[in-house]
């Protein structure tokens, strides 16, 4: 098929990564030409990554030709888009501490603090306005491009979208899942004593909610990889107990040593696809994460905000280096699916990939009409769900849970009142080792310091 | 990968067209070895084809090996077997000229006869034991296979496996709605002026039951295929009406010319994706086999129970000659899609492609548990139905009302109580236009030349 | 259990026919006192009725003490309210006369035309915004009220309160299985040579939409009517066609002799559950009400706007010579059931009942989130439906066909875009005698008439 | 309505409770005479039940005509039937022995053993081939009759007599919930000051499966019953733990003092609607069944095989003085609901009760076509579920836990294979202390100790 020339708005168009990951592959990318409008409410960061953009292409690898425009207003953005990608930060790293780090007064830990547990709530708090916006400027202005988002609360921020726009053709896109192929991939190698298999190779049958997601079937050139990793977890599932609270702040804070996960399969034979920071964080507080002692146990990091903003400003300082030249771009695939899933939705490939949608059946056993994370089958114009297995009922009632949860986060915002919101609160396990007082201190007391973002809910 | 050694337990193994087919594609076939046990009650046939496969793994253009061997008992054939293929002829012509023929006298016409319609109705009570039968000896000899379903009635012979053998792993395999993509590719190049499309590259996305299924999208190359569709149907979807029946009979029985599935196109919107021939059944007579003249003026054609009397005595002369080698077998790949899901379900390829399967919610306004036709995704001993739109609701009642016979005809079986076959034939709508009484006794009528067939039932 | 005091906020409390019953019924009611808030947007009429209200409490037959207030605002009325009552006219007879009489130079005839066809689709364009203000102010002023309607369209007049509160406790009541009860009991009275039976003793087991309801089960005093309905149909279901057009214009319009009840009885082998003028709107327009001989023949009646305007202007006069004291009273039972429903809600009796509610499992078969009628058992806070037999199939698309328009319509309401509005009325089956053409123009000339009503959509 | 005359048939006629209720029931009984068929495999005990049956006839308090028939075929005793009872004892008090005391091996204490843990499953798995028998013999000889089944497991005869005949008109009737009925009604007049509340004025919304039901909504009178049931819990829901080992064994085995019922309140904020010793058994034995020291602090009983050996001989010796006319018989109602059902599906009364039906939608959020309890509506020839609320999501996991159990069991059945049975005990709450070995190892010494009641399955 001849090239395309596509226009892409960009929703968080400031974005330092995931945009930056977008325009790398966009650059390298052989079948399409097009625009990017980037819009932001973070204009400066939009004309940066403009720049940016703009340095991509004239890299002597380029092959493709994009423009980047901001767009300061998002209709300008939206009008005549055929795809629209949404990755922003709902409000800012000062919320962020306040919901990572204010439930760590009750001894609640939250290792990422991005999806559920208390955190989870006041993000969705935060989120779903925004997003329901989104949905209807979308609706307005582009109603028939597809939107692809990476936000987190990926769950909830979804259901936003459909809350102002139901019709709208959105689904959500998360890497935690490649991750836990690339470990098949590994241990299929180390196993059978070879180096072949590479993530693509590795087939899961994934279903649940994102970041507590399940494989329920995972096979690699025609072999059956749950006994192989069974024998994984049975030689490295073991807590030693060795780890300390000293070592473990020293470790980069998004390593782990998959204990968890390993853990969980003891528990339900079943192997869970999500990082050991998220899958910790849908448990009861006692299994992982009861205090830094557990998590140091179970070899996983805490990200302290600080260390996120610490992060921020590195990279504000690499864009600047990068923009006066200072710095050379690096261009690489990211890893990233979404041109892959661009381009098949186009009709120029074929692509099954697991991703967050609508409940319309493909995951059996949850609820319809909430957000799962199944694989789908990406087609021209089509992102078809395709029927995962039902999980073990354990596993299932402890999704269900979580899903009881966003239920109510959807109905805190629909009927804008705060009581449903505490009840999700209620609702998740992190929090049920506090007594209904202590949760309901906790929560007003962090939707106090977060308020101004709560304006939309009667408080 | 490397090269797999399987063992394929052929059930109607002495069949003629189907059972070649899969001999000729495994005679070039790359990656797989195997055996195949050819099983049928017609013992000479399948003896006969037990030669003619050697006769292809002989020939130079083979590149495999397999070894054909004459099973006389179902169980031995069963025992190991990796993957069950059925092919079978349910009772004898003498049966079929009774069911397609028979209803003449009633004035109503089946251009098939072997789905719907009263003949649809005598061969699935002929067929539903044999199946049950099967089902209850896969679980016993081989309750881990792939079983694979190419006989008619599609429908009613999948939901008696099950009816045997809850757990089993089958499916149905039909080659319908690649006649409709073929017919698409050649309209993208005829529109298109180009020559490149072949079946392979459109796209379709199906729902509905087997030869009554329904495509709500296409796309080729990027290129929706529906308003296409929609010209070729303006162009060609009207009745001149200057066939009549004299020259109608002239030609070969399989061919039509689309003015059925145009029509339908017409009336609802929506493609159908089978052959006229197959489609007209499944309307009220009045549409299409009202009498002789509308079949002609609707240019498709009957097909008697003589011509295929006569169509089994040269294959049957055929396989004398290419015993004898009086005649040289012609090895080319039949265009049945058999081997690639074989190589699929062994994690060799992933493959997406139309089936039947029990209704687990990827027909979407269709019953639950019973069998429907969709997309599917063939992946390492996993097929996995892919969700299909909801059809049009007229479309979805018309399918709803041959489902409900299905019900009926299973329930007939289970309660072995030939009532509710009666009242499936009521319900059929090729007998709407007859009285109760007059359905009553042509039923019984019907009933009472295959009753040697039917000692399964309380008559 | 002792007398309760409860409060009840009516909208549409200037209503001459629904709250003078309830009047009525209350002013002889044994076990209730209490408040009942008139608020009308003729405020007139409610002043009057606040004035008719203290007369039915003055009456000698009074036993109760109830207070009848005008509130001029619906916040006045709803705070407090335990109960709230909306029977209203959307828009005026005026838009009544387009939508009921415009269709007609496109031959279609409607009988009634407050629920279904061409008029159906109008009205719900009119309701949808005014029911959703309602739900609204309900969730604000009265979340825990109980809200009866008796509003048609009824199916999209509860659609629409949900569409403003979805937790609403609201149900609609609906007196037209009433009369085919009496039919039933009158039936069984004369077959069986009594004069005991009454409606409350005919039992039956209902399934469908509001005046489109069926039923599956009947029986009084433990004897199935089945089979007796099945005679009466024998006996009087034939058409004779002796009446003419001159003739059938002299009755009172609300008359019919059920012929079109007992043509579908024979037709599907259900029995209709509401009135011949409303049944025979929801079928094809060539079934009965192709022309207005044909409803001659079938021996109901139009009811043209003329006729509604006249009993208006009665009604009116009525009214004045009441207060005046020119005319008395009549108190006697209404036959209706909305106080029995509310003493049930208080827990002063057990009932049972038809009601239209959204389907939460009760209509097998049918859409769950959409509304239906069947049974429900009303208690203490609690109206809880009953699950009702499945209806045949063919009946079953029927009203499934009728229920995609509810569907449309509802859309068309929540995106604010006639264009699906558009669809209701194509998809209906009085229209299917239209082409596509005609319809738009039908459609568009009538909304263009009634269009002040619609300034809540993009037209 | 004149009385009717009916034909009864009692599987289990030897009964000496619930046939004697019955009989006792019958003879006061004044709408109905007609014959009761005593079938049972113990023919002297219905030869007895047959002259006791006379006896209650002869008694002067009798108003009714009742003829009691000894069947020594169970066809005998269905032919013609109207209405089928069936309580039978699966096996013998060995076999209960073995289940029942086995357990407490592994520190496994059940306090009824009937219906769920280890008991539960053996039980099962002898009661599923009679149940089948029983259905099928049914589907021959009364396939019009109305069954009511008495036996334990409810969930499982239920499910079993299905797998026999799927069309039988069958449901389960258990009168624990009428226990919490009356528990409700004194508190209502404990904390009313009142004494006129019976347990027919308790209306309550049920939902769950049998023994472990739970009711949602409760009122009397009009009134709430939720919040004077948390004051009741409040005030007598402490766990003092002054009990002993030696105190509890002195008490009758069926007391309880609703410890275990007040903690599953405050746990869920949902009332169970069992007694205590069956609730007990349906948690993870940490709850209540630890040791015999626990179920002293919830003051609950075990009900040891010895006592029932010890009443059965009781039982036989009071037969043998009835028939002697040693003894007076005594007749009063018996408190069971089994003849108001009769009446109402002959249309006598009209009657809503809690009962064991298969899921067709009533149970919201618990699997389809599973047996579970919630209440119906009885009327003339027919038995309607009434949709129930949505449980709290902790609780439906609990009982989706336990369905997943009979699921098992079912299955077990239907492959004649062990192997899902013991996955059923694996899966059940009660065993979950011990390690999957020490399951395996327990459940084979029972199958071994009842191996002879088994030889339906492939051991």
């Amino acid at each position: 098929m001849e090239r395309k020339f596509i226009k892409i708005a960009y929703i968080g168009g400031g974005s330092r990564q995931w945009a930056r990951n977008l325009m790398s592959d966009l650059s390298i990318e052989k079948q399409l030409n097009g625009e990017v409008r980037l819009y932001d409410i973070d204009i400066e960061a939009a004309y940066d990554n403009a720049k940016i953009g703009a340095l991509y292409q004239k890299n002597p690898q380029s092959v493709s030709s994009w423009n980047y425009i901001v767009k300061e207003k998002i209709e300008d953005a939206l009008i005549g888009a055929d795809f629209v990608i949404i990755s922003i930060m709902p409000a800012t790293f000062k919320e962020m501490s306040v919901y990572l780090h204010h439930p760590e007064k009750y001894h609640i830990y939250q290792s990422v603090g991005d999806t559920t547990g208390p955190a989870g709530v006041m993000r969705s708090l935060i989120a779903m306005p925004i997003f329901v916006e989104f949905g209807k400027a979308i609706k307005k202005y582009a109603p028939n491009a597809w939107v692809i988002n990476f936000t987190n609360p990926m769950t909830i921020c979804l259901r936003a979208l459909h809350e102002g726009f139901p019709e709208i053709k959105a689904y959500g896109n998360c890497h935690e899942v490649f991750g836990t192929q690339e470990d098949l991939a590994e241990i299929f190698n180390k196993i059978k004593g070879v180096n072949i298999a590479s993530r693509e190779d590795v087939k899961v049958t994934v279903s649940g909610i994102n970041h507590f997601t399940w494989i329920t079937k995972a096979s690699c050139f025609g072999e059956d990889l749950m006994p192989l990793y069974g024998k994984q977890v049975e030689q490295y599932g073991n807590i030693d107990g060795e780890s300390d609270k000293e070592d473990f702040m020293k470790h980069y804070p998004f390593g782990s040593e998959s204990k968890v996960k390993y853990d969980l399969f003891k528990r339900y034979h079943c192997m869970a696809a999500a990082g050991d920071r998220h899958l910790a964080e849908f448990m009861p507080s006692s299994f992982y994460l009861k205090d830094l002692n557990q998590v140091a146990k179970f070899k996983f990091h805490l990200t302290p905000s600080q260390w996120r903003i610490d992060r921020l400003k590195e990279y504000q300082l690499l864009t600047k280096q990068l923009i006066a030249g200072k710095k050379e771009l690096t261009v690489k695939p990211s890893g990233e699916e979404g041109i892959r899933q661009i381009k098949a939705l186009l009709g120029m490939e074929t692509l099954i990939t697991n991703i967050n949608h609508i409940n319309i059946g493909q995951a059996i056993g949850l609820p319809f009409g909430q957000v799962v994370e199944t694989n789908a089958l990406f087609r021209f114009d089509a992102v078809e769900p395709i029927i995962a297995d039902k999980l073990p009922l354990e596993v299932e009632n402890m999704v269900k849970t979580h899903m009881k949860g966003h239920e109510l986060l959807i109905k805190s915002y629909r009927t804008k009142d705060l009581k449903y919101a505490y009840e999700a609160m209620e609702n998740d396990p992190l929090c049920k080792s506090l007594s209904e007082k202590l949760v309901s201190q906790m929560f007003f007391e962090m939707v106090d310091q977060i308020k101004s973002y709560l304006t939309y809910y009667t408080i």
